[in-house]
This record gives structure tokens, C-alpha cells and sequence, in this order.
């Protein structure tokens, strides 16, 4: 499918701001016929101050009647671009600015992007607020194109950009509309897949998983490998919980697997963040990793160093993901090549003490 | 002086839009002069794609001959609004994203906009990047207004927002315009003052300080709070280095410091970050807090607790702080009171082990 990029080649661009400009009412000619200076005039059309109200209103029945376009707004009109682009996380603040993910992702998109001039602006759509807000920034084309990390299924941000056609970039597979947008992922079934291998080939018979979201591709696919996994070495899937990426939620997570799965011997965790968080509470729990309970995680962003016993974890290559979402983007500003766009990284097994 | 804030006054806001709406050319006419159908203009207009080149010139030809405004754009020619508002940060992402102040500051901000129906994007302005690239981001008039928060002299936030009448509101005191700009703020110099009389009333005779960065009003006042009380007490001043408000930059200022001065039995700290990477000196180097050095942070946002030993701190209203800000830009948003307007609040001194 070929999406909406014409008005982003740039050589187009400049002809058709051209084409706007020529021939059109001046500013020199609002003034006249509204009868104030061109200082005046400008400052009423820029929405200044020093105005008064029965000049504003001179200035704005001039513009209206001679159609004239200020040469920024000309732009905008025909063109639309504003050289920024907004990175947009739907996730609460809190584990925007807890989880190194998004810090890295942020830092990366941003020096791909500042090399070609665009400014970014980061969006932070929280699960509470108003789903219509963030739409209507999307669709008022404040930005010139959208980079969309941890989308989840209600914050409808896939069906919306596809429908859009506003460039975007999904770093992570989009819920929805995967043959229209473009995106940047890993093979989450592979990571956890290997990772639940992995103990298998330790030993352990009893393992199970803190998911991630289930209302996330990734949460599905890591839970989707870890399954099939345990399936074809013919053991249960029944230890299942599902956390949030949060410390917390993977302490939260592993209290529930060993109140209902005392036996546990393996752990397959689907973030660093989590696995940390599980850690301590096997640890307070008296459980020793590895020894009675195996632990994988997953990212490899510094807290696996520093867990104790440091993670076994599947390195997620973040900073390339980055940096391919910031030039799927450009790729699609620069109108070269429109059509929707997947690069799917492979995790690799990083071995540490805990597995 | 009165700002340039009449475009935001909702009621009037409205009626302009009605006003330029009121007889201007219609969609229809645009298609008909262009010879397409409505859904073609409407597509063209709107940068969509599955427009021909030639279709696309014809309806961009009618727009400038019939002088065609559509509604969105003639909303923001003469209302520009976008409800959107923006979070401007000039500091290197990795401060934002590890010092907590900037957390909070955002979700208060958020918070408190969000119920006014306005979209936070932030803008971090990192200390490499082309500054004109901000600038014209500002100019862009892409959003309604701005909050500046840890502003820099070389940023020149303070001059540019001055001149360009963005409505907007800084934390903490701009480098510049304090008269036509509204701030908010704490008495950064009362709240040194009071640290540094706090370790000379402890019996300290040999106090230094890790500053704030120079090319900051909190760095310089707050080293003028300190330099102040040393000065009445007739002790020396001599022993100043100043940090970046990093943990790291706390640690690195430490050791400078005990090399210049090895006889320092007091440190008065601009910010618990910097202070809890001057404590980890300080232990490592065989000095006790507070027996053998006496130290004071800033801040306590959950940091100053977790020190050890815990840190006696300023408190600084962050969250009242943020939450006035973003009220003075809703007032200046809503026009009822387009003055510049400054808050300053008074920071509280908290007892804790380490002075």
C-alpha cells in the first residue's frame, strides 16, 4: 500500500510553496486596505500584542477578503511540514522515566533525527488521559511524522496512524494495520523461547513465565515462545502471570507464581526491570538463584549487571532499533521510498550467574 | 507590560473563526474551480495521497485564486491555537531522564494541563544541538505556550521567549526578561543561607561548597546564600567548585574539593544528587558524616532518604512549584491576566543524620 508521503519529497515542496507565494496579495497590500502600517498589520496577523481591537479586526476582513496566506502558514497549508516529529509512548510517566528503554530509545532517535534537522518532541500519551486529545494533536499535523514505542491494544495508536497516513515508525510490531505501517522489532518468540530452552537443558521441570502485557505484541510473542517451548519438551504451561515491566510488577508477579506454583524451579522473566523485581522476592523468600530457582531475563540495558546473582538475560539491540525506526522515518519524510517497511532484529542469549 | 495574549481568549477566539468562516470561499467552490470532485480538493488540501500531480496543482491553483482557508487552517491563521503546550528542557537527555526533579515536574505539569484538554510534548534542547532548530520550533508556533525548566544562560530561552511573546512560564528564575516574563521559583539564596548557618551553628569553621552550574540563576544564588552566611561569620569562601547537578559531577567536585582543601569539616551541597555522589566519596576516602564532615543536599525528592547516612536537606516545593507554573500559563493562555507574574516560595530545612 502506498502511503500519504507526497507532500514530504522536499523538492516538491519548495516548488509548490512557490507556486503559493507568486502572484499572491502581499502584506503591504492587507495593510492598505485595511489602513494601518505594515508593523501593525504583521503584528495582528502574528497574533502580537499592541493591536488594537478595531485594527485586528481591519487587518483580519483584509485577509480574509484578499485570501491572503502569510508565507509561514502558505507553507503549512500546502506542504505542512513543521521539521518536528514527536516520539510517542503510551505508557504512564513513571515507567517512562523508570525503565531505560525509553531513556535509550529517546537519546538514539534523537541524534538520528537532529542530523537531519528535526526536532523532537516527546509525546507521552498516558493510559488515563483522553484518547481524542492525543488524535487531535496527531491529526492538527503539529509534527511532520511519528515514532510510536510500547503501543498497546486500547491505545488504538495503530489503527489511528494507519488511517492518518501520518509517517510513522512503530519500534515493536503495531497491534493492528501491520501491512500499512511501518515498524522495527525483534523476534520476541525467538528470545523467549531460547530462554525457556535454556533451562530446559539446566534441568528444570517446573518453569514458568512473568509475561509481559497481554495487551502488547511483545507481551504475546514472548509468551507465545516460552509456551511452545515448555509444549514440545512436553512439560505444563500453567505458571503463567502477567506484569506490567515494572520492578514492582515483577515482584508482584513472582509473590502470585509462588503462592500458586510453590515447586518452581525456572523463571522465565520478560524484562530486566521485572526479573530484578522477582529477584528480590525469591531472594527474601529464602529461594537461592540459581540453585532452587533458575531466572532468565530480557533487554541486557545495565540493571542485568547489577542484579545479584547478575541476569542471564536475551539481549534486545535497542539502540539499532532506534536508530532503523528514526531512518524508516526519514525514509518515508523524504517521500524515497513510501511503502511500509519491517526490520526484525534477532535477541541474543546473554549467560550470567542467574541461569 | 502587557503581553501578547488577545489570541487566546477562547470567547473571542471563536468569533473570529466564525468571522473569517463567514463568507469565505466553501470547499465545494475550490473543487469546482479545480474541475474535481469535493473528496479529491478535500484529499489534496489535506496532503493526503491518491491525488494526480495534476489534480493536486489544479486544487492548490483554486485555493490561491479563491483564496480558500480551510477551517483548521483558518483557525490557526487567526487563533492559532493548537492546544498544545510544550515542556522545554535544555540539559542533556541523561539528566532528564536520572534526575527526578524532571519526573515530577512533568507529571505535575501534565496533570495540571491535561484538565485543561492540553497536550504536554516535551522538547529536551540538549546543550549540542543547533539552537536554531528551537528556535524556529518556538516560531513555528506549533504550540500554545511554553514551560521552561533548568535554563541556561547560553540556551537564551529567557531573550527568545521575550521576543517572540510566546505565552510561557519558567521554573526558577530566567538569565534574562525577568521583568516581562513569569517564573516561578524558590528563595534558592535563603535556602543555602539557611544550610550554611545550619553546619556553622554545628561548630563547622572550614565549610565549602559544591555550587550549581554558574551559567544558572539557582547556581548562583544559592552559592550566594552560602558565600553570605560564611562571610557574617567571618569564615572563608575560598572553597567552591561548582557541579552539574549529577551525581556524578557531585562525586568529581568532591574530590577536587578535598584536594584543594583536605581541612573541610562542612559541605554545603546544591542538590541531594550531587550530594549523595559527594557522600560516596567522602565514605570511600574514610571520612565520616557527619563527625568528620558535616553535608546538606537540596531537593528531597526521595533521594536525600536513601543516602547514607539520610541527608539534612532543603525541601524545595517541586510539585507546588510545577503545578504554578502551568497555572500561570493557563492564565495567560485564557488572556485573564496577561501580566508577567512571579512566584517564589520558601524552601524548608529538613533534619536528617548527615548534618
Amino acid at each position: 500500500m502506498v502511503r500519504g508521503c507526497r507532500r514530504h519529497q522536499p523538492a516538491t515542496g519548495s516548488l509548490k510553496i512557490a507556486e503559493v507565494t507568486r502572484g499572491s496579495p502581499t502584506l503591504e497590500e492587507v495593510a492598505r486596505l485595511a489602513g494601518v502600517s505594515r508593523a501593525t498589520a504583521s503584528r495582528a496577523i502574528n497574533g502580537g500584542s499592541r493591536v488594537s481591537a478595531r485594527a485586528q479586526r481591519a487587518v483580519e476582513d483584509a485577509v480574509r477578503r484578499l485570501g491572503y496566506t502569510p508565507n509561514t502558514a502558505a507553507r503549512s497549508l500546502v506542504t505542512r511540514r513543521t521539521d518536528s516529529v514527536a516520539l510517542i509512548v503510551p505508557e504512564p510517566d513513571e515507567h517512562v522515566f523508570s525503565d531505560p528503554f525509553f531513556a535509550r530509545t529517546l537519546h538514539v532517535v534523537t541524534n538520528v533525527l537532529s542530523e537531519r534537522d528535526l526536532q523532537v518532541v516527546l509525546l507521552i500519551a498516558r493510559p488515563g488521559d483522553d484518547k481524542q486529545r492525543v488524535l487531535r494533536y496527531l491529526r492538527g499535523r503539529h509534527i511532520d511524522g511519528a515514532i510510536v514505542v510500547s503501543h498497546h491494544r486500547d491505545d488504538g495508536l495503530s489503527d489511528r496512524l494507519a488511517a492518518l497516513e501520518l509517517p510513522s515508525t512503530f519500534i515493536g510490531r503495531p497491534w493492528t494495520c501491520t501491512d500499512q505501517l511501518s515498524y522495527v522489532s525483534t523476534d520476541n518468540f525467538d528470545g523467549a523461547n531460547k530462554a525457556a530452552r535454556l533451562l530446559i537443558e539446566r534441568g528444570c521441570r517446573r518453569i514458568g513465565t512473568i509475561a509481559g502485557p497481554a495487551d502488547m505484541t511483545v507481551g504475546r510473542d514472548r509468551l507465545e515462545g516460552w509456551r511452545q517451548a515448555l509444549t514440545g519438551a512436553g512439560l505444563p504451561t500453567d505458571a503463567v502471570v502477567h506484569g506490567d515491566f515494572t520492578e514492582a510488577g515483577g515482584a508482584d508477579a513472582c509473590e502470585t507464581l509462588l503462592q500458586a506454583h510453590p515447586d518452581l524451579d525456572g523463571l522465565v522473566v520478560a524484562s530486566d526491570l521485572m526479573a530484578s523485581g522477582a529477584i528480590r522476592v525469591l531472594t527474601a523468600r529464602g529461594r537461592r538463584v540459581p540453585d532452587d530457582i533458575a531466572v532468565t531475563g530480557y533487554d541486557d540495558l545495565g540493571i542485568a549487571e547489577r542484579t545479584d546473582p547478575p541476569l542471564t538475560t536475551l539481549r534486545n539491540p535497542i539502540s539499532e532499533m532506534a536508530e532503523q525506526a528514526a531512518l524508516l522515518l526519514i525514509e518515508q519524510l523524504d517521500g524515497d521510498d513510501i511503502s511500509p517497511r519491517h526490520a526484525v532484529f534477532t535477541p541474543t542469549l546473554i549467560r550470567r550467574r542467574s541461569a
